[in-house]
């Protein structure tokens, strides 16, 4: 019981306020006249990246919102990211929910505010940004809502289709099931600690890998052919996305699922400029590996005698993932350093600030 | 092709940036590869209250956004509403589109922002708006984002289904049709006008009638069994709802469907409140009822030898609509005044201004 005038975090308002308001909702069902039904599978209390519906027929429904803090981005505020490229990330950060579901984009529903000053070419090369994040999955824009308001305000939500049961949730993985994730984390926080924090004179990357680094933000990807291939499979026990963070991502899958984790530090994959960026700014890099950082990779479970037919998968496809770690029946998430110590996962999560 | 540094307003925006880079979007499909498709009836282009896809199986899904400004709204700032009201608004708007489609709400989705300072009893009380409205229509808030910022924003998204084929656009009105809308209009509207302009020692209402005025805004509703009837009805051949104001609904009703209308002067349902508001204040009522007034009545058309058939259904279910004129071939939208005068609507349709 809050008392009054207490203003609490927001990982104590979904736990202490939301949960208890919404809980009890998966099975509630709706149905027309002619027999078509709804059914909640996964509502806000499953806390997922998405609401999932069984519909009438062999699909389920998808739907996500996320709010992406336009002029908040600090990278767009020194410059280094135009309109284009907050309207792009506004609909991929939103995209990369459904992927994370292992569904299918069908359509994007964007709100786009700004204030009255915003000239029409930034207006129009936000517009841009969005529908080309769209094409670039291959799902329509269908509307939403502009308008004015004091500063930049965006917001959107997707919806995806996929196979009935086919849904990645985060509360299937089981004790001994492999931990996996689709590629190098650290990226989008390395940018952020680099292009934020070197001031004038200090070392700097060549242009060719500053590009690199930046293209985090610029051009993000939502991960729909992996999720496609994790939900298909039919092996992926649990699965999100890591646009909170690595170490955020298995502690919320450990959470759901009811299990731990071990992370065998030596299985992470490191892009080369992470570890650079580290080194230039005196960072620990398991730290940012694991930390906070918008990279929109999938982390997801999978039985570990299903593994391989896993991999083999992905390669068909001409895709990969990393095998990081596996699922304890002890509830504890814990990396497993290369000497074979075992501690607590450094980094910090986000903890959606500000 | 506007020119650099140059902030056009809303419509032109919408007409001039939004029109052209989402148009030809109808038509599009998107298949899983067990054969379930996805096709968007209606997109961005189609410019409606939602989107439309149609599913596999005997159904369709709508899906539409809203933000709603939230401290914005000046009578929240006159102290007239409170966060409850506020969230439970925000929640009906976003559920009024899906009602205006015909379809039966699945699903809210809400991102609610709030500056850090918000006490948890604010905080709670909003979501506890949200939740009690999601009740009022029988579906469910399925989860969204919440979060701080430097003041409170809110935006939400909702979804529904109905019968393929049952969706409720603004294209389908034809001459001789019978233009028709749920109940009064102008509430909303003489609401702000009463609260926010009559200043003190001024002719007051009294208290029970003062709370029939405000609970336009406290405890709108989305008229989903009215939406409902009109397309199980299979004889209505447009719709939308009001909250742009009836004049704005008429017009668009018109544009879309490329017809013009008649509208009756005196067949205008008018609300006894409404009446004394506009006297109170030497307010043009006729202005009063067709302006800016986010009243979430649905405007409609009945082919003409038809409307007999939907009284009578409306009737059966306890409901009620008003016969307000009639559709032309001529592309104008005309008043009848009770002279048998014809003039331009008066009243200023909502710009979406902040």
């Amino acid at each position: 019981m809050q008392s009054v005038g207490t203003a609490s975090d927001e990982p104590t308002r979904l736990a202490d306020i939301i949960a208890p308001m919404f809980g009890g909702q998966s099975g509630w069902s709706q149905r027309l006249e002619n027999g078509v039904q709804a059914e909640l599978v996964a509502g806000a209390d499953a806390q997922d990246d998405c609401a999932v519906f069984a519909l009438d027929g062999p699909m389920e429904i998808v739907v996500g919102s996320d709010y992406v803090r336009g002029p908040k981005f600090q990278l767009y505020e020194l410059g280094y990211l135009s309109n284009y490229d907050i309207g792009y990330y506004l609909a991929m950060a939103n995209l990369s929910d459904i992927a994370a579901m292992g569904a299918l984009p069908i359509a994007l529903l964007t709100v786009v505010r700004y204030p009255r000053s915003l000239p029409d070419d930034d207006f129009t090369a936000l517009m841009e940004g969005i529908r080309d994040a769209c094409r670039q999955v291959g799902a329509p824009n269908v509307g939403g809502d502009i308008g004015s308001a004091e500063r930049i305000i965006l917001s959107a939500s997707a919806v995806g289709i996929v196979e009935r049961g086919g849904s990645l949730l985060r509360t299937g993985a089981r004790a001994g099931d492999r931990l996996c994730v689709t590629g190098p984390t650290g990226v989008a926080a390395s940018a952020q600690r680099y292009f934020g924090g070197l001031g004038p004179g200090t070392t700097k990357l060549p242009p060719g890998e500053e590009e690199a680094l930046i293209s985090a933000w610029r051009r993000p990807q939502a991960l729909v052919r992996e999720g496609r291939c994790l939900s298909t499979s039919g092996v992926v026990t649990s699965c999100q996305d890591t646009s909170d963070g690595l170490k955020a991502g298995v502690q919320s899958l450990a959470a759901a699922s009811g299990v731990g984790f071990v992370v065998e530090e030596s299985a992470l994959p490191v892009a080369d400029i992470v570890a650079e960026v580290a080194r230039l700014t005196d960072g620990d890099l398991t730290s940012v590996l694991l930390g906070d950082s918008v990279d929109f990779q999938l982390v997801f479970t999978v039985g570990e005698d299903a593994a391989p037919q896993l991999s083999k998968i992905f390669a068909d496809a001409g895709l990969q993932f990393f095998d990081i770690g596996y699922a304890t029946e002890e509830r504890e998430v814990r990396l497993r350093r290369a000497d074979g110590r075992e501690e607590e996962l450094p980094g910090v999560p986000w903890r959606h600030a500000t």
